[in-house]
């Protein structure tokens, strides 16, 4: 079954192309990081994070592993390699009725790779800002 | 839409009966703990990681809050605080054929969270042992 906002999601991600989150998220869109509990609100920091979170996961073998979709919810598992540890996490997207991302949280596993996303994040931030 | 093995163990969950898990796990199950990479195989490890989140989880505030669910995958998001921490993660269930658990993967966010389920499972497995 095909959707819309999820087939975008995809084409953005192979082509690591950050710069199409401006059509995909929404203008009310929250990001939720998987080190800090207060959401990002508002689809200016929403792409600043995920823009981060692309640079840092595109240069590895990150690939989704498992995919499971709702009406308006979606959750993809992916796995990467990242300076030796291995990293898996979720993608939790939740769509608006047009289609637009309205709310994007991350969560890792194991404990050493939330350690370690949480220091290169904060690296790419520091450049991005 | 209901389901059988989600209805399974949401009513295990709600009674916080543990001693169900014998009926609602396959003999190969695997459980995935959000702190270490390295799988828990076996019904067996996999009955006492559970047993000991739900003893855990199950004196708070837990609730699911978000539920994603496919052909043979579930993703239940839940929330809770736990020593003034909130604890926001994902129950990621895979079933066999026969409606059995064969899967049972968790995830916590935010850091303050993974850590404070880490030194409190640790407490409860060497209790359990």
């Amino acid at each position: 079954m095909s959707n819309p906002t999820l087939d975008a999601w995809h084409e953005m991600i192979e082509k690591r192309n950050a710069a199409a989150l401006d059509d995909v998220l929404a203008d009310d869109a929250v990001f939720h990081s998987p080190v800090v509990h207060t959401p990002q609100e508002g689809k200016a920091l929403t792409k600043l994070y995920l823009s981060a979170a692309i640079m840092v996961l595109g240069a590895s073998d990150f690939r989704y592993v498992r995919e499971v979709v709702g009406e308006s919810d979606a959750v993809l598992e992916f796995t990467c390699e990242l300076d030796g540890i291995h990293v898996n996490g979720v993608d939790m997207i939740h769509w608006n009725e047009a289609g637009q991302i309205d709310d994007f949280k991350v969560m890792i596993r194991p404990l050493k790779a939330v350690n370690l996303l949480h220091r290169l994040m904060g690296q790419m931030l520091q450049q991005t800002r």
